[in-house]
């Protein structure tokens, strides 16, 4: 499966948004075609529900859905992937495993990078790009670090991390595949709106 | 393979012994041989790590390790089976998609023991038989309640709940497959001295 380009949504109900499944609608509807399901606390009976209805969701839109973390949510909900981050499971574990699954993985380094890559990862979220709201403790890898990770890798680069509107021209400009956006889109007025214009920006470019 | 007869012991560091896998070394030290891994707060990564680590231990002494709740776990760190509680995910959907792991189902009532049974459970596990300082919101069985579930299934059933060392005779009367113990061996001054107890108690009947 290709994965798609541009705007990558993260769910996240810190914001104007107040539910998971409602994030990843108005992603879906502004035009957002891969979703990452990411909710820390609640039982598992909770975090495979709201998954299936967001599973529903993005088949309507024929979009990607990853579930941060949660290899099992991820197979039980039939979501296409997982995104592993630096304190989660192995990505070399979790291929070899669940070898059906595309597998993100986070970097803040060229090295995290190439970890991930070797170890098997479909794509790569680098970041903080920019101090974010939603990841203060995250190392920021600026401009320059996000472009030596695009360029030391084989596989897509999503930048992830203080992502705005304005940004998207420089981010696509450092050969990122796309941008994953949280607050950006969640935290606006009317985020549907705000889905479409970033979507736009990265198409426009 | 044949679930154990006897002591289940379920990990938990509210008592004497403060780390999980100090808790699976007092059960097998004390002869147990069925071993559930259950660890509610902490990253992926730390989960794995101790469950990786109980697993070694349960090999060296031949027994079986049930992960509770996540399947992720349970296959990352070569787990036999998961438990799945009555908020977790749904017994037969993990039987679908994990066809090798050993399940088991929780029950208060006969109903929901049936229940678990057909959805393909490996084994119930039924309680809390008496109330139980660890589960404190879960509906008493009583020793009629554990033996009517030990009579309506075909499956093992491993009473829980607020057991002790004086009960596993009645508990082994009522026909069950054996009995899960938490703080009756975790709280006792000298845990692997307790635990020896309780599988003698049970062997001896
Ligand atoms: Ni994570």
């Amino acid at each position: 499966m290709q994965l798609p380009r541009g705007i990558y949504g993260i769910t996240d109900t810190s914001y104007t948004v107040k539910s998971h499944v409602n994030a990843a609608r108005v992603f879906l509807e502004g035009g957002v075609r891969i979703i990452q399901y990411r909710r820390k606390e609640g039982s598992i009976k909770v975090l495979l529900e709201e998954a299936k209805a967001i599973r529903r969701l993005c088949n309507e839109y024929g979009a990607v859905l990853i579930i941060d973390d949660r290899v099992d949510i991820a197979i039980l909900s039939d979501a296409d992937g997982v995104h592993a981050g630096l304190d989660d499971a192995p990505v070399d574990e979790i291929r070899r495993r669940f070898g059906g699954l595309i597998i993100g993985a986070s970097a803040s380094t060229v090295d995290e990078a190439l970890q991930g890559e070797r170890a098997g990862a479909n794509y790569i979220g680098a970041g903080s790009v920019f101090p974010s709201p939603t990841r203060p403790d995250y190392r920021i890898t600026g401009l320059d670090g996000l472009r030596n990770i695009v360029r030391s890798v084989n596989i897509p680069v999503y930048a992830i991390g203080g992502i705005t509107l304005e940004s998207i021209p420089v981010i696509k400009a450092m050969g990122a595949w796309g941008a994953a956006v949280i607050s950006g889109i969640l935290a606006a007025k009317d985020p549907v709106k705000m889905a479409k214009a970033f979507v736009e920006a990265w198409e426009n470019v």
